[in-house]
């Protein structure tokens, strides 16, 4: 099969092909950092350099020199000594998969659980991970999404100041960390979704500029000028990016990208590079046979993203839907500031449960313009939903989760609202067990003017709130230790009700079929109750849901077929109890 | 019918109403200039205002008052004393229409004349096309498009420079002048297509600033920041491009639009400008019943913009291929410097024949990226061609056309080469009889330091032909008198040829069909010959080309059915005259 066209790749005989791309360079030189012998690449063309050589070994470090500077590898496997240093070898085809039985499963049974490898174990390992497996089987999720991996500088990071796409954090376990990590997961049926960031690269190690135009000035994103996709030399950098998403599939079997902020990505191409990267996805599926997902994280509601192509769009298989998330926690009786400001509570609940944007074509106050456009034909498993995620935790000055925001009762109601919907839910780290840890901003920069800037920039950010305290240093070890999963906490009633609520999800095939088509929504906004009916066959799974702090009776017509299954009240979920009503902040189903 | 949303408008018994977007304003007031009196607008949120009073009548001057700054309305239907000074209000309904039998041809039925008013006639005025319109008529051409119209400053512009798109150029004889013009164009049978600037506002006399968030610094384009069509406040700016195209159509009668440049238009919204247009001139067309055309000037080779709506398209029903011009210029001959580099003559002109786009999805040395994607299902009609425009000559630094830049029976060759393509063929005013004036660029700015920019900017372009002369100064009102066509050198055998030729279009079944499908090109590159054949049910036609300057062979087998019907190396050409093969410079059209 067809390997990485950039960076270094052995072949069956332990040869390696070293390429990079650098069409400015007079001269470009592959120097083994450790034997002091530099070896001069040919040129072959549209700025691309190539060497052949039996010198270069598995495991050896090396740097490239351009004319006068000596630099790591852009698309390094590897980097042993963090960003500044040299790049290593690595063979992706060194480690043995025993996970040939493994089938990804359909996108509709995707069952989500965010995990941020530096801070779900003690370890902040992948091998830390892999000894938490049984924890997430018997729990019931399908698949893990791991927050990007890509090489950042330091050991502490969220991920997103990522600088080596194609090198997996050394202090996570490196690529064949990873790799056993996947092959483990698979063994257990887990899905691994992993999350990669193509809309920007991080500011300390990027190298990027010196190697050719990566990044094009005709357009400003939050983390400065926007990744070159459209401009002159972009053929090379679209070709680096489809290169990674293919990479991880091929050679790590991961199962899905989570793409993130691809909104940031700005292409007036007349082909958008997501459009690319999922032709050539379909390629590699059609060679391999293996299903393949392509998640964005897109706040542009817009469906041309994950329509299928012959329809125009981009064919993306998925997207992550933030206004889910809004509308509920405004329902669930959350701030209102920032961009919560445009979410009116349970009516925009019930436009999410039905037409998954809330802003599909109106107008958005917090905007300031008519945003959006209607999702059409498009199931619910392109929808992925939740109540926390790593953003909307970690976002808040103190990290603050839902245990620490809301009461019991209406954490069991959000995580069912969410379970129950016709979408892909995801949950975050900890909250199957309502952990009581924070998730906190925090990076191990060692620029001290970017140090300083990252504080700044955070407690600039929350100056409002300076009357809840000081925001946490996000360069301090203790916010990072403060950000751990404390597996000794766990709430063993939240995570029992967690296990319920999937298990229902799985079995009531009007919950797990996920046709957008057959289901309803009523509201009523002064009792703050909603009744979510979806269908399937024969099969009625009526979920109705108060939000309010009162009892609401329950009051609908003509079904008195339909039989309690599940009540957050229950006293076995440490609720109020059942009664003949609906207890405040909770949720009941019914099926026939 | 619906009017005008923004600007001053007269309901049936006169009395005005105003309205205007400036959403910061804190006061907005109406000065009637005249009368020097101050009337308060009121606040009707958006940041719209609005005022609806007897007070201002038609034909006054007026201004808006912002806190306290005086300014003309963006809305402006005339600025009687240009740029600088106040506006004028007009009552569009004031104009006696007589063209109601008018009915806008199918679109495959354009065969489009290119003019602009300065410079078409001594007069350079509407009246002064109106003179002409019997010249039109005769040679055949079914529409005319005039170059932009919208208020520039001074009197000599090429009209990119406009910077109040509502108002008629006061010097072309403003709303009423063109009124007039499009009255008796459909009297005489021709469609009217208005050249429009949506992509940018011109330097001299831009107040929008002042009104609210036009611009967005969020992209750059040639002409500096660009006009706000996704950012925040970009509701007013879209609504008020969009009435702007709903105003030719609905209140000057225009049958199309020649959308300037819309590769310049920035726009990630969910739905782009250019379909929300598109969608805005379908109602407008359900419910007047007349129909109307969007056609664009598109750089991008991007099939999405012409695609249907239903298919992911923006809807727009026709563009521009300069690509077909560059492939022509380059086999005729011409320099290959610039953006012609990336054409490799006849090989290329083959292939806009048959694709329309030269580079669909093919890298671009020029560009230094793959660029564009294919035309699928797209008829004929969607793609105006030509061998001149005004930018193809005006651009260069002496304007010259191909009357001075190719051999008499080279321009007869490209002439035909447009006029047989399956696409709607474009003339440049005067190329119809090989007119000797050159068109150049003039501008009448009155800011002394842009006029020193414009002339900077123009020396350096051409910097390198400095060995050609002087760039003519486009400030200089010679520059512009010398663009002014001469009816007094019409070539007649010229003329005639371009009747004969579009004669032969319209008769022709095969070529006045535009269905691509039914179409062959095959070419020889060592001979420099092109054969183009159409069909059309039963009847066939073959056009054979000889690009080079050698007599070349006729030898299509099997085809004896068909005759000769038209050969531009006849001597009533002016030819060498008709012999058994190719003469130089030549094309044979035969059927059967």
């Amino acid at each position: 099969m067809r390997r990485r066209s950039i960076g270094v790749n052995f072949n069956e005989v332990g040869i390696a092909s070293i390429r990079v791309w650098t069409p400015h360079a007079k001269r470009v030189l592959l120097r083994l950092t450790n034997r002091k012998a530099d070896l001069p690449l040919e040129e072959l063309g549209y700025g691309y350099w190539e060497l052949i050589t039996g010198q270069l070994k598995p495991d050896d470090n090396y740097q490239f020199v351009l004319d006068d500077k000596t630099l790591p590898d852009p698309a390094s496997l590897f980097q042993p000594e963090g960003v500044h240093g040299p790049s290593q070898a690595v063979d992706l085809k060194d480690f043995t998969w025993t996970d040939n039985k493994w089938k990804n499963p359909e996108q509709d049974k995707y069952i989500i659980y965010e995990i941020h490898t530096g801070t779900f174990t003690p370890e902040g390992t992948f091998a830390g991970i892999e000894q938490k497996l049984d924890h997430l089987v018997s729990l019931g999720i399908t698949a893990i999404e791991i927050m990007p991996v890509a090489q950042f500088p330091g050991e502490r990071n969220w991920g997103y100041d990522g600088v080596f796409p194609f090198a997996v954090q050394n202090t996570y376990g490196g690529a064949k960390g990873l790799m056993k990590l996947v092959n483990a997961c698979h063994h257990k049926g887990l899905a691994v979704i992993l999350d990669v960031v193509y809309n920007h690269i991080g500011p300390e190690g990027n190298y990027f500029n010196e190697f050719g135009a990566y990044f094009t000035e005709k357009y400003k994103t939050p983390w400065g000028n926007a990744i070159n996709f459209d401009d002159a030399w972009s053929d090379a950098v679209r070709g680096y990016y489809t290169e990674n998403a293919l990479m991880w599939f091929r050679d790590f079997h991961i199962d899905a990208l989570r793409m993130d902020a691809v909104h940031a990505i700005k292409d007036f191409s007349a082909k958008h590079i997501l459009q690319e990267i999922k032709e050539a996805v379909n390629r590699l599926i059609e060679q391999t046979g293996k299903q393949h997902y392509l998640i964005a994280e897109l706040d542009l509601n817009d469906s041309r993203f994950i329509n299928p192509i012959d329809k125009g769009g981009f064919g993306i298989d998925g997207q992550w839907v933030d206004e889910f998330h809004h509308a509920l926690r405004v329902t669930a009786g959350g701030e209102r500031d920032g961009y919560y400001s445009d979410f009116n509570g349970i009516k925009d609940l019930a436009k999410s449960y039905r037409d998954a944007y809330v802003y599909d074509g109106v107008y958005s106050p917090q905007r300031l313009k008519t945003f959006g456009n209607k999702v059409e034909d498009n199931p619910g498993q392109q929808f992925v939903v939740f109540s926390q995620n790593h953003d909307q935790v970690g976002n808040r000055m103190l990290g603050e989760r839902s245990s620490q925001l809301s009461s019991f009762e209406m954490q069991k109601l959000m995580a069912a609202a969410v379970m129950v919907s016709p979408y892909l839910p995801l949950i975050f780290m900890g909250e199957e067990w309502s952990t009581q840890s924070p998730f906190q901003y925090f990076v191990s920069h060692s620029d001290p003017e970017l140090v300083e800037a990252v504080r700044k920039g955070r407690r600039e950010e929350f100056s409002a709130f300076r009357s809840e305290g000081e925001a946490p240093d996000p360069q301090a070890e203790e916010t990072f230790e403060r950000s751990k999963l404390n597996w000794d906490d766990i709430n063993s009633v939240m995570l029992d009700y967690y296990k319920t609520l999937i298990q229902f999800r799985k079995q009531l095939p009007a919950l797990s079929n996920l046709n957008r088509k057959n289901l309803a929504v009523s509201y009523d906004e002064n009792r703050q109750t909603l009744l979510l009916r979806r269908w399937q066959h024969e099969q009625k799974v009526y979920c109705l849901m108060n939000f309010s702090k009162e009892n609401q009776p329950v009051n609908f017509a003509g079904n008195k077929r339909l039989k309690q299954v599940f009540n957050s009240a229950d006293q076995k979920w440490n609720g109020p109890g059942v009664v003949n009503s609906l207890q405040p902040q909770s949720i009941i189903i019914y099926t026939n």
